[in-house]
């Protein structure tokens, strides 16, 4: 692998764009492959995505495209940072031009519905002589985009990967930080959406600064349990992909599934909180595959029911609120002291 | 154990003051001990505390004595909120009316100099005798007054005790977890202090969420390395304890802590951060003793190096800062993926 060849980044919203522009910066060719042939001209012609990341200027080194073949000829690396609806699809339409051992990085979060894969097992399937790895951590692209210090995650089990994307990625104000627990890594920055949708359905009855914090543990408590049950390491959940990316979400009330949970909270529909925002936030989604599999499972995640049954079932949001909080009240931290 | 008997807590603070009146509202009689009689015979009288926690009205079962015979006649549980520098003196005084088997709950957060021994411990040394646990957690006292939806945290091996503390104190907004880590909860509830000092002087400096949610992992990080090697279970950082507690203290601008860190932050020296509160954090004291101990371990704590540098040899912050964030970027979770 040359350190000068170009790297490729699928997906030209917010976040595939801001790391693009990073590498960019940083001196190496980028191509940013986007569906939209008009939006990769425009962004070509003014090196600005006006449409995902309005305001930031964005480097020359920067090439947008919508033809996937001048995406990927001769770059080492690839990022994939589409919609998860979309992840199969394009992994599907890059596999003429992914070689042996070729590293692929995906950045997006979601779970396949069915399948109960995540992104990077999709790709993985699509690309079985790819080497794959995850990227995940509180990194809203604004802040990014603004130079903000951000810490991220890169998660694989092979090391000379992680080590790749370690230099290819840091920088002054960017940190990446390593993992090997890629399932663990990847389901947190899944899961996180869910309970942005309950932090959010939870300001809106307004609440102290105890309940905020007891409601983020318990999330965290939920989210590990799920976790280890499908074979990720809890310890995870101490790290950027875990509560790091839990606050991030959960205090910011600017993101979609926050949002959804707010309108819920003030006692909307799903689908008049869907028609304000315009968009099924991918909470929604996660929070459908979750409950299922938990289900499926027996797993205990009484934060997953309750919000399950607003969403879903229009359960009485006061109701199922009250009652997810006063639930079984036994262990702090059950890899410490087993439930009984 | 009848559970009819009388409660004692020790300690006339906000949380002392919070913890007995849940008690005496729940139909217990409790003695809230105080050194000050006057204090103690004003609460009697107005059934409030109006030096520390004015606008609260108190259970008139709350009975405010300056007598320790008083106190601990013929209770059963007692807690010890004291200062932490006075939790030694107090122990001692209280030793003439504690039984053998007596339950002793320390809700006192602090490092003794030159022993490096928890609150509990020094209960421990002084009644032989008695069976300690430790209450911590995301408590701010004012908004438990104001019976805020609240979780806690009681730790001890003693499994009868947990038992009887969930018992005496969960209500409808108080929700009480158990641990059986009983070093590691109450050393999460200590060392939260330090970082509580760290949160305060980025804010001065102004930092956007990708950046604060790093500084409170990275934090996570380094306090639940010291507490493993000093014997705790990491999985306990997870927890209510951990980073609930962590949590609520680096976002809340109104903690001791936090203020002299953001007075730091402004240039100020820790003298002129003392002289604007009119006290010394508690979270300096624990600075100190953490870095001594991290140094004698050799257990790398680089914001604790940092913020010493800052607090004690009057480095230039705005230079430290920088360099705390800007060190080793190896793993995510250590205990996931060793550092190398």
């Amino acid at each position: 692998m040359s350190s000068s060849a170009a790297v490729a980044v699928l997906g030209g919203g917010n976040f595939g764009t801001v790391i693009a522009n990073m590498i960019a910066e940083k001196g190496r060719e980028v191509r940013l492959w986007m569906r939209d042939a008009d939006a990769a001209e425009q962004i070509n012609a003014v090196h600005e995505n006006r449409r995902y990341l309005p305001g930031v200027s964005l480097s020359e080194g920067l090439i947008a495209t919508s033809d996937m073949a001048q995406a990927l000829d001769g770059v080492d690396i690839v990022f994939v940072s589409v919609p998860s609806s979309a992840v199969r699809e394009v992994a599907r339409q890059a596999r003429p031009w992914i070689k042996p051992g070729q590293i692929l990085v995906s950045t997006t979060k979601g779970i396949e519905a069915g399948t109960f894969c995540l992104m990077s097992e999709v790709i993985s399937q699509e690309l079985p002589d790819a080497r794959v790895g995850v990227l995940s951590g509180p990194n809203l692209a604004k802040e990014v985009a603004q130079r903000e210090l951000t810490g991220t995650v890169i998660a694989s089990s092979d090391e000379q990967l992680r080590d790749s994307i370690q230099a290819l990625l840091h920088s002054g104000y960017f940190r990446v930080y390593a993992s090997s627990d890629t399932y663990g890594v990847e389901l947190g920055g899944t899961l996180k959406n869910i309970y942005a949708i309950a932090a959010g359905m939870s300001a809106a009855f307004g609440m102290g600064e105890n309940t905020k914090s007891m409601l983020l543990t318990r999330s965290l408590a939920e989210m590990s349990r799920f976790a280890v049950s499908m074979g990720a390491n809890p310890l995870t959940f101490l790290g950027l992909a875990g509560v790091g990316d839990l606050i991030v979400t959960c205090m910011s009330p600017l993101s979609r599934n926050y949002r959804v949970g707010y309108a819920l909270g003030q006692g909307k529909t799903l689908q008049e909180a869907i028609d304000t925002l315009g968009e099924v936030a991918e909470g929604v989604n996660t929070l459908r595959q979750v409950r299922n599999k938990a289900a499926e499972k027996e797993v205990y995640m009484p934060l997953v029911d309750g919000l399950y049954q607003v969403v879903f079932e229009g359960a009485p949001v006061q109701e199922v609120a009250k009652r997810m909080m006063l639930n079984q009240q036994a262990s702090d931290v059950e890899f410490v002291l087993p439930r009984s």
